[in-house]
């Protein structure tokens, strides 16, 4: 089959003939529609850091992915809710299941989380396996939305921790496609009021298109001025940071109320300088570090989100290639012109 | 009536005679029988940055205390449960019950906050007026224990907040009398293992008398291997952090298994560097700052807590002193041989 | 002033002079604008055995209002939030705040709540003495909804009480005013499908315009075969019983599924046989009891979806009189065919 | 192998040679060493109209059990924390992991629950093969201890569902083993003052071993009496009913505090009349029905409070048989003289 396969350590990827993957006694064999380009995936192209620290390669590439069952592993527990040609999506945190956090529910932080595109081969490919716990029904979900419910899952994860969202006041800083998809799923959820904050205008613009009832350039503007008109003073229930910055992190400590929250997704590349007096202790504030998404209570959320028409993430997709372009999925990425990205494969 | 009297801008305070309060209708008048020192007396007698930009002279310091209801006021509404001669402790912080988080139940950070002894007349003296909602009944408590129910309670607030503590591995970080408490509630609380760490041998020592399982010097040992062999390598659920150094949110946040919780409660005087990719996100971990206690909940199961012989602070109180002698009391918490002190006022 | 007064012991009430209410120290004194008329004017002006068993007439009879402050008492505590000319609606509750429910956030069940209309004269009159702290400004909501903001307040707390409503399937059963405000709140707190149930096609067609997906007739209808049609055989996620009978607790207790909740409003007039095996055990449902409205958190959730819009309770109402026609108030009230009817007081 | 089998429908069960079960791909077979006798084994042997109903001979009986594991199936997922030889208990309840509970974290009433001893072969015999994931190591705790977890694990389920358990006073209605259980529970996780209740004075005896501070004969003895003076008038916060009886619900109705919370374990093989007006909606209750464990966080907890000496079920424990003598077993039970009874088979 073809797949998308970093063959060595250094920076790119290359199309190539690969074997379709064996479908294990536990595993389900699935034939990839689209996937979904992540920031992780840029990191892995460019070969930073962090990427050239984890990954073996060779690796197929690629977390986020729908499409159709083919094969069904001989032992598969699918409670006979499984079959092939169902069209189907999967978390691709693969987990031990006898840790600590697994045990007590805690499964996106896993001791011995295997990460598909990461760990093991990924999803951008003619075909994926696997284990048949890690995959959902999309019940009349396209396979296009079903390919970036891994990031609108971060999205949901982020948004509806902990605070109550029905009536909150909520502040979304970057507008990164997890950030538009957070505005989009606390207006599903009932906030009463979605501020979105980003430098560039396409994003907020995006954000707008998802609901956000104001938006804020933060070069421009005095966010502390404006959030305090449109709040009436009463400051930000919740601030879902998705920039990583710690400019970001200023803006999120500043902005949340006495008795705030601020989830924090955004994954920063270098320290932050807290004034926890200030900023966490005398406002009672709480901080939550968000990875991936809860398993299953985020997937089941947004499933209904999606099935009922409250949340459409389709503003949010702005460019689609084929697997063999994946140079200008990485282009348009990096130039800060896209919102979503999707790759067609097999569809 | 004496009373310890902050008269002007700059270090030290005198005793003195000054008027009795006077008891508003919606009062409570109580003769104060002990009251505890906090190390927010500290900061007031030395006149650090802080007291200097908060206070306003002349003012009656202190703000834990107990005592015994002398006068109540033509309106306070007690609901036939104070009356005169009951003794009685009472929650310094003087809420609005209008803003945000009073209407939500987060009183503790109410944004107009005053509190006794810092922005209004407090309890190191012979009698102190307080709003009769702020007031509740010892009932076999006695005005000693009841004294420091205060700084007792910042320690339950910490303690129970988020986590479930039956069952927990608590880490308090900081064996002041605050963090000394905070291990005493974790025992009384169901923790199955409470370990403290402190670079102080006097104050390991309270920690192992309240209850501590086992503790740290984090000069001499290290600290992760301690907390990799105590826990089995799963880490801590729950860190209490009380020192407020950078060098206790390292300790807290490299202790916090996946999943866990940091309690943050010891007020830093500068910024902390914190990587919250490898700290935070990551772990999935939440922070949340500790400010005051619960009004009121916390005070209802500190009650329970004292009612029952679960808890008992004895180990933690070192020192009594006359109203006369806070030059000594002050002494003692600097050089840091002291537990908790208390102040004999009108026993 | 005029007021509507339960004069005697026995049915009806009667319009008649009555001194203005004096403005205590700790109050507030609001001309009132428009009042709501509830079920349990019904049960007084009736006289029923709870009437009877509860009221000392004479007695000014009304709980649900809003109008415009004219005085503040003089120890009157309003953080500078409440003002002579501000519209303002009350919580109609008045409590002890020392019992233990009080002091654990739990306002709405304190040991000895004072009810305005039932154990304190009401608001069926054209002023009414409040203590300030149940006084809250509506900032923009109109009078006239701010006077039934007591029962849309009841609907808000059985929606939001537990589980997470976002994405939730929720049935009501019962579409009086308060199981249509229901559903309108479920909406607005993001459930992805909300069914309204009641035998009566008025009421139905109430449900269907606040918003609800599906209406349900359970006189000609199979409810489990519209409701495993409608959620896909996975049952319902929240069950707000608002009709207090036991056909309803019996369609609640089925319709919930496993791990799902009852919450139960709709006072019942005699007991009911439950199952507890077959619905409550083997399910692990909850079932909760709801009372009043959360202080004051459901109010400030309220406020939030009135302004925002996401609430709007129009299409309930459908009957207003003045004060001298309360008999008709309660004629249309107990043919069916209201849903909320309004008093125009002094607007 | 012998195992205790109802070899056809009706009353009785006898000891037989059965073959070894088959370790599938992915299951653990585990050498059985203790296994505890449950109220639900009585009614399978004595074969009533729900054991006719559920059960499909020939089947293996028993559900609580520990031992030792002696294979690996060969694709077992056990993160490397399982190998043969390690001491074992393990979840008796077998679920699908794809229903709605399932992915929300509800699989105690997962919709396809397959129960050992009741749906498919179970623990009362040499050998029992048990899928991995439903395995835990017991390190330490010994496997007379590990074959009673099933049943603490109800207990655990019980007291720490819902409410703050820390500071709590707590009523357990009924004192057979699992009242008894929680009783201990309760002491460990921290609850004030813990009274129990049974017509039975050995099992009285029982919970007061166990750490109840009082115990109530509610035959002989004015219940809501005692209750008022036990609790100063404030009543219970959380009742463990643990009885079935109709009885037992009104005692704990009856007890529960406004604003409390009743969790019901007891299964009744009757109907109940319920006043939910007086009972549940005008005191703000909850009532939570409760099934099995929560898995696996009940486990968790559990193994720690036993590890760490919290809790000893030693005092519960008054009889031990060999696997022949389970008539001898039945008929302690059946006469109320035992406390938990268990089966020595292949220590």
């Amino acid at each position: 089959m073809r797949a998308l396969v970093k063959e060595s350590a250094g920076p790119g990827m290359v199309v190539k003939d690969v074997p379709v993957p064996t479908c294990g006694p536990n595993d389900v064999l699935i034939k990839v529609h689209f996937a979904g380009v992540c920031g992780t995936d840029l990191h892995i192209w460019e070969w930073d850091a962090w990427a050239s620290g984890r990954l073996k390669p060779p690796l197929v590439i690629g977390h986020e992915f729908a499409g159709e069952i083919v094969e069904l592993g001989t032992d598969a527990r699918t409670a006979g809710l499984l079959k092939v040609g169902d069209r189907v999506t999967a978390e691709g945190h693969i987990i031990c299941g006898h840790c600590l956090p697994c045990r007590t529910g805690d499964y996106h932080v896993c001791r011995r989380t295997s990460i598909i595109g990461v760990d093991r081969d990924g999803a951008f490919a003619e075909f994926i396996a696997m284990p048949a716990s890690n995959v959902m029904r999309l019940d009349g979900i396209s396979t296009e939305t079903g390919a970036i419910m891994d990031p609108i899952g971060n999205a949901v994860h982020t948004v509806l921790e902990g605070q109550k969202v029905a009536g909150a006041v909520v502040l979304v800083v970057g507008c990164g496609p997890i950030g538009c998809f957070a505005v989009g799923i606390a207006r599903a959820a009932g906030a009463s009021l979605v501020i979105a904050s980003d430098l560039n205008p396409t994003r907020r613009d995006i954000a707008s298109r998802m609901g956000a009832h104001a938006v804020i350039d933060p070069k421009t503007e005095n966010v502390a001025g404006r959030l305090a008109e449109l709040t009436g003073g009463d400051g930000v229930d919740l601030v879902c940071e998705m920039s990583g910055h710690p400019s970001g992190h200023a803006q999120a400590f500043d902005a949340a109320r006495p008795g705030g929250r601020v989830n924090m997704l955004g994954t920063p590349s270098r320290t932050t300088e807290v004034d926890f007096a200030r900023d966490v202790i005398f406002k009672g504030l709480t901080i939550y570090g968000v990875t991936g998404r809860r398993m299953y209570d985020t997937w089941h959320t947004m499933s209904r989100f999606l099935r009922s028409g409250q949340f459409d993430p389709a503003p949010v997709v702005t460019h689609r290639f084929p697997l063999e372009k994946m140079a200008d999925a990485i282009g348009v990425i990096k130039d800060g012109s896209a919102g979503k990205v999707i790759l067609e494969i097999g569809a």
